[in-house]
């Protein structure tokens, strides 16, 4: 699960390359054109015949489901004028998220994050063009999160229908971030439950998932943390694409981005604080065997010596002609064993 | 006790939803209106019959004591103008202390602290609105800080009659950061309290509080050190609302949220500190078991060894046959039992 | 040991609450008025009585000692005009040094320590007054350390009798100062001392002073970082109250301020290391333990079950009729043991 | 494998001395000279030969494989007016990554690195001499990555050919990133295999490994931190010997390398997690064994002792001549093993 | 070797008192005058007669070798016209490295650093007076790093001869910086030493160094961290006592120690590394030793608990009596020895 790094070594800057996980299926390009008052609504397997269904004046979403077609997305990119840049990083699924502003168009490149038996990642590129069109380009099907904005589109609630395509790339923006906030509950549940059973029960079995968790921890705050910075700098940014209206709802994303960072920050140390006590209940339960052990030993080995001594074989032993030796042998050895006892209720040992 | 994170996946920005426990009481509006020479104070439990009583020229505070009703607050909302990306902060108790500023109001959300038997938050916002408005939405009944307030209010106490809302708005804040303080005392006196277990008799059980403590100190650190940025963008904001009278006093507010932050530092250090000194004497009575082990095996292992061997049935063994074989046998035991014991105290084993 | 935290909950703001030791001594106020040829000394149990003494023309310097007196301290800060938040800020043990221009005085809080058996703190505020006038409060008297500058007063050596009250208030700050020097000496001196403990003969004991001097740097250092910010301030006001000619020595102060937290920094770094050591050693010994119990048992147990064959009363064991079974059975136990010691040996385990 | 670090003590600034492994070979000097249409190829073993070859007009770039002839070096410098600090800086192997802009002239020092059996540096300098001409310096011949640009200048792929000294001297740098990206991806593939390693079964070898990789990421992020300076210095610098159409590029080339310090970060991150895992599971181990030792002495330790007592050889022991006497005894060792056994298996102990 | 701290409480600022080692030597001037074609060099011990040998339009350099004398720097200060802060400055061998412009003279004082088994540092102060006067001051005679640069000016190596006053103050700095590069050579030197040491056979004396090594990297930090920021501001200064023609040298030597600081970060991950390693070694013996005594504990304890069983008296019991009741029992013995060993070997114990 350390994250893929692709070897371009030797190749010329610019070159377009896929570096997700091999796909092959065909890649689906849903076109979602909408005014105020008209929705249209379709699907396609081809660029130009995509781009016959464009209407001036509605904002247009067209959505990119896989990027493994590269052709493709050259094709796409010749004719809405993206630089080879842009669609290097596009198809480059190990990109750090950022914002980049071309004067014809911005581009946001970031993570979407899905929790199903471990983190799973998955790159997601929204480009703004001019006054009414985003672009955006997923590795695979995204599934909930942009179906929800769709049917919002579908059915005209919320503001989404009066406003522009500016506003809609926000809306994607706020789709990513709301995943992260379901992953991070999701997250806590299983903090949770791990914590549980580190004070009821530890093994080393909790090690290891607290070791996972950590590691997901990790990747979650490497997705997170430049999307900060992504919001910041739209936001800031001098482009003529984003409405001032907009803002306000960026500055309130740039708000949900701290919480995130923040309860990652939280969890991390969360889970430190747990492998504390996790090593620490390590070292208890260490204690306790030792003590077992040293009672067991302390209070059996002196009086097996002197059992072992009259053993002896020694033809001249008075003691052992004696009627009362055996007794009074007993007798100590039994005194012996309740002194040690007795030490160690005073040591507090048991 | 992880923080909870909302799942507001796919539903527009602006959606007001309730995020905090499921709760179902009445929520109940409580105004006082005053200057410097009347005062009125009366209770609501609906938002419309409230507003009749609002007269001009005098500072009114409206308290809404619940925030689960959020057709009400939508209500209010809309009577004050309120924008829906503040009033969706309001209900949603998840957030992370804020100002900010929209032109006709400012707001600032921020954390209540309880210490009672662990440590709770509630949802504190804050609205000046206007000249002379102040309205804050609290999650439950924030119960004996703002009666304070109140009661300096009834009895024309200090400054609060003569001034505006905004020093209103003030002394609400600098009630919370007093909560800080005298949460920190609480906790203050159990580390000492822990500190003492732990020098004394230090167990698992001891452990186990200091990491509560721990995680305690970690959510504490999570509500206040916004706060300080809160302070300070409400003392650097150009709003008109705040009258430059006022700035003297956020700026001593200012020095004592970053004194809770320093407390909180040196708690956390002191606490980093204490689970050292726990694994250290974990270790160190692992160590006095071994010791205990240590010595009773050897000094008692050889010199069982010598009773076996004289418990040896062989037909020719000189030694058994000696009258002094015996004697011998125990002094020989006895030297090695000794000069042991000898060896282990100038090791000061013991 | 934990600092002391004030409980001021609904209190209004500014209202002046003493926060230290309970103390009921009567407050006694030392004035001394100087220019370069006159000098008048005298004590005063009284504020009014105090200011009939008061020449204008002359540099004063009116130190009051003890601050629990609240009623004194509220009448001497409106003979001067001192705003309600810096006589709550006096009073307030607690308080994070700090430096706040008033527009007609500026007023330094710090903490002044003593090192005697333990570290101490005792809250100092130095306000300075127009152009010539210094007041400074202290909790207890402050002893040695004042007391010096007093008698370079007296004795006209040095620059002080020469300059205004703005060189006056830096003296002050400077003997503060200084003695942070004097109790890193001393600390310096502690640190040896433990580590050469450390490196001889580490006990509980030693664990024990290095948590107590770990702590002491913690409280060390949250009184001295402040104290960069409170000097950096005090030179780049813009007051008029300082004239440029103490710049330059507040600027050697600073330089002395940065000394002492580094000095802190590199303190604690010694001491974290030092806890390392001792950990490692605890490691060591336990391993050491272990040894002996392993090497005597290794030796032992082995043998003492040969002897335990031969101790058997089997009727038809034929070794135990020949008659060098004896002996032939010493030499194997012995061959055995002296085999395990070349093994210890070769292993380098003693 | 630590750094190395060259004593010039009392050596005048700017002495020109190698400072790298000792090498004794010739140095190839390679010069690639093209504009669009025409492209000359030549390798020399001289200076004055090679710079025979230049044209005017044409972009001209000459790498030098090997830094240990200073002679050479000097030359080289004096032909091209290169101030002797930076050709000081070029021979020392031990440079900081950095970027300086001298009028006529900017140079960038960065590290080469390999990964072969560990990881390997070279010190690679490139100097972009006025409008088309890029010098590199080079410790040993850089192989494979600087190939890749050839081939590319030979085909006329790319944008290369058409474009100035400066979009080179950027080529360069790419290649140099793309390095890193190919030696994180081993390096990641190393954790991975560590990772196995260390939960199926970890041992001291696991750990020195471990350690190693440590080690290594210290050496990587050393070469790799200042590389971001770097480029950003670059792009910021004023200096008119790069185009404004270069930056977009340079810009990318920043994002890379942030993508590479996060990598970095990220590794060192799962690195220590893995420290973590493995002392847990020494810890763990350790614990098993002591729990093996403690079962079995406790169970046998204290039956071995009964089996003494009737070892005895006291004249009068009625239970000796009880005929049932050897089968209670039996029954009686018998059961407490098994209550000892029944006991270990409720506290989990196997 | 924790840093002397000097207990100046009380004396008035600006007072001269040496706080270095005691010293009583007579202190000597050694004087340097030169221009590109004179030279002239004298020792003195009184400083009017090292004046008397001034010319003026030549550089001076005047080296005071020991600064105990305090009377001596007094009058050197009065002189030269230097401000008795920086007088006290140089006399207090623990100042912190620093820049200071006062108009007339630039006052760097740093650390002269010495690897003698152990770090030792000396205070060195250099004063750049109007054009060509050059004091530097040191406790002892600061040997071989400041008689290179002799030999330089004596023999008209390099540039010193033909420059001013501001470049021969940039070579002794520079020489401070070299003589950083041969320490920090000799302890990468010894921390390989101590890795392989680590790596071979790892004790407490190997422990005990890594904590000496951890302490003088502190000293060498906080020895080296403030030079980075002198030398920024020495660039930076506004003074016109240094020449443009002088700062591409002190860039360079800004460079040089950005990387000294480098290698000490380095150095210090690398002893943190190495004591985790060592750590983790001394579990791993701690879990050697324990296997061992598990081992043989685990396979004759058991055994030794059958042959006990033999041992008893019983009037009555039947093996005894049978012939092969002796083989059996050395049978089953075996048989239980064996499969110990068989499982230890399962579970590659060893």
């Amino acid at each position: 699960m350390t994250p893929p790094v692709i070897d371009k070594t030797g190749l010329p800057p610019g070159t377009i390359v896929y570096s997700g996980e091999a796909r092959t299926g065909k890649v689906k390009i849903s076109l979602i054109e909408y005014n105020e008052t008209e929705l249209i609504e379709k699907d396609f397997y081809d660029v130009d015949e995509c781009l016959t269904y464009v209407q001036p004046g509605m904002v247009k979403w067209i959505n990119v489901d896989g990027i493994h077609d590269t052709a493709m997305i050259q094709k796409l990119g010749e004719k809405f004028n993206i630089h080879s840049l842009t669609l290097e990083d596009i198809v480059n699924t190990d990109q750090r998220p950022k914002f980049e502003d071309y004067d014809h168009y911005v581009v946001s490149i970031m993570k979407m994050l899905y929790y199903n038996s471990g983190l799973h990642s998955e790159q997601l590129t929204i480009v703004l063009l001019g006054d009414n069109t985003v672009v955006s380009f997923q590795e695979i099907d995204g599934g909930d999160a942009f179906d929800l904005i769709r049917n919002r589109i579908r059915q005209g609630k919320g503001r989404v229908r009066k406003m522009g395509a500016d506003y809609l790339s926000y809306c994607l923006l706020d789709a990513v971030v709301d995943c992260y906030f379901s992953i991070l509950e999701k997250i806590g549940d299983r903090i949770e439950m791990i914590e549980d059973e580190l004070i009821s029960n530890p093994d080393q079995e909790t090690m290891t998932q607290l070791h996972y968790m950590k590691r997901e921890m990790i990747f979650l705050r490497k997705a997170v943390w430049p999307m900060r910075e992504l919001i910041n700098n739209k936001e800031r940014s001098e482009t003529q694409l984003i409405r001032p209206s907009t803002d306000i709802y960026l500055r309130d994303l740039y708000d949900h981005t701290v919480r995130v960072i923040d309860t990652v920050e939280t969890y991390r140390d969360l889970l430190s604080g747990m492998m504390d006590i996790y090593l620490s209940s390590v070292s208890n339960r260490m204690n306790e065997v030792m003590k077992v052990l040293t009672i067991i030993s302390t209070i059996f080995i002196p009086v097996t010596f002197i059992a072992g001594v009259y053993g002896m074989n020694f033809k001249f032993m008075p003691e052992l002609q004696s009627p009362y030796g055996y007794w009074i042998t007993w007798a100590i050895m039994i005194g012996m064993m309740l002194s040690l006892v007795i030490y160690f209720k005073r040591k507090k040992w048991f």
